[in-house]
């Protein structure tokens, strides 16, 4: 008998749900926007995801997992930080036990995404493995002995808020010199409409010129293209992810590394840039670049993930 | 009936034996000096504490384990790499086992620590706990899920390795920027000499005329005196220390972190300046100094975890 579960992403800008079997195969989905403002019409929209999907993939599931950009805590019942929802101080897994009539189990986002991509992914068969969320912001999600590490206080994996510049700018976060003030989506986002403003002899200037909107991926573009202004931002921000791969790979020892998240989008100009990048951080140590690979679950991997925790046997 | 193992430190000056019981308490002792340069006189050292060691306190014996200063390779039987003993190349267990007529356990000796410092020291009940390694190098041994994390080389917890500044001086371990350079006892001990050298206005310097070795204890022992020079470098080295805390801190969320290695006996003289430097890392996050801690252990630590290998029940 196939074991079924549903997995379920909330995300800042869609919901995604899913009927996941144990090897990770999506067998139906659903997707919703997500609401805006308030948390009861998140959760009615999670609820209406279930009702679509119960309807449309033949049960019996063996429950019901969430993703979620923020980080639970299971004692309180709210959310400790959350981002891009409006879910700080709601009693949200209560309300939705209440509306779905069931048990749930609430994930960290980058951590479901890394279980995913493990069960049925990039870090398939790999005892240590990490996944590296680069988006807006930068995450981590790591496989230690084939189990997933949360940490004591669920906050472990925070790859993003790692020091790599002593006395660098103050990040949201309250840190300083946090990888993600150099190296994130949203830095890159920042320089490249910096850039646009600032260099009017650059492409990214043309480009708004003549009303394109500038994004990270644009700065990639232009640097691809010769740009040298854009070259140059593009790589020191691939150096600083360079030392943050680096670090991972001293601390975790996993043998492989997947990039998700949004700039995993870019493809190989990311993944080639960072390969030299950290082949020229390490000049005289062993060449880890090999250890680089793409995340394959795409936007599944976060509901795999949730669906993966309830499917477990034994840890994760 | 009591449990018992023999555990052995085979450091570069000095071996320490014990034999150790499951609560890792050490019921006897041995020492010796490290013989200079010929494997065979290690091995034939060793030999002699076991024997010591089994004149002295009753058996049976489970076990003996062993701490080293390297990275064993369990398949070829040999090192991948070792620091201060000349036991590179050499067929180090298979001619342990000969010499002692019994199978032996080898771990690197900052692991060894962690599981001492776990089993009966600093990190007792904890589990998910680190034991930072401050010494001529930096490393440190890493519990997760109470378990120690060895990674899928064995390579794991290398802070000392991690990079802690993108374009920093190159580290003879082939990277570059690694926190090593700047903050590792061998390192301050080089700034020491070369302050003494350079500035003979300094305290060190006058220490020196004065016929003393200056170390890096010294170091600390000047800035303490308000020697302007050994402050500012004592505090720039303890905030890249403190930055490698951090970033310990935001990957694996232990809830404790034990100052272990030579730099330990600076005692509150080193720890009170990373509390206050780790504060001033993340001026605005929750403050994490008091996860900080001294080792308990000592000298004992390698030689309790060696035997706790032995002793252990399932994986460790």
């Amino acid at each position: 008998m196939v074991r079924l579960a549903i997995g379920i992403d909330v995300g800042g800008t869609k919901i995604l749900g899913g009927v996941v079997d144990e090897k990770g195969m999506v067998l139906a989905r659903a997707r919703r926007v997500t609401p805006a403002r308030d948390p009861e019409q998140i959760v009615r929209m999670i609820v209406s995801i279930v009702e679509e999907l119960r309807r449309v993939a033949a049960g019996p599931y063996e429950g019901i997992g969430l993703a979620v950009p923020g980080q639970f805590d299971e004692r309180r019942g709210s959310f400790v930080r959350i981002a891009n929802l409006a879910l700080m101080g709601f009693p949200f897994r209560s309300r939705l036990e209440e509306a779905l009539g069931e048990p749930v189990r609430i994930e960290n986002d980058t951590n479901a995404a890394a279980l995913g991509e493990w069960r049925g992914g990039a870090g398939d068969g790999h005892k240590h493995f990490i996944y590296l969320a680069l988006g807006t912001g930068i995450g981590a999600g790591v496989i230690v002995h084939g189990r997933l590490l949360r940490g004591a206080h669920g906050a472990a994996g925070e790859i993003g808020h790692t020091v790599v510049e002593k006395d660098g700018p103050q990040c949201p976060c309250g840190n300083r010199g946090c990888l993600e003030v150099f190296a994130s989506g949203g830095a890159l986002a920042r320089r490249a409409a910096e850039l646009a403003e600032l260099r009017p002899d650059s492409l990214l200037a043309t480009w708004k010129r003549e009303g394109r909107g500038v994004t990270a991926s644009d700065l990639f573009h232009a640097a691809d293209q010769g740009d040298a202004p854009s070259r140059e931002i593009v790589d020191e921000a691939v150096r600083y992810l360079a030392v943050g791969v680096n670090n991972l790979i001293e601390l975790f020892d996993p043998t492989v590394i997947a990039i998700g998240g949004g700039m995993a989008q870019l493809g190989d100009r990311l993944l080639s840039r960072l390969a030299a990048a950290i082949r020229l951080q390490r000049p005289g140590s062993p060449d880890v670049s090999g250890r680089l690979t793409q995340a394959r679950l795409g936007d599944d991997a976060g509901l795999v993930g949730a669906a993966a925790i309830i499917l477990q046997r034994g840890d994760l």
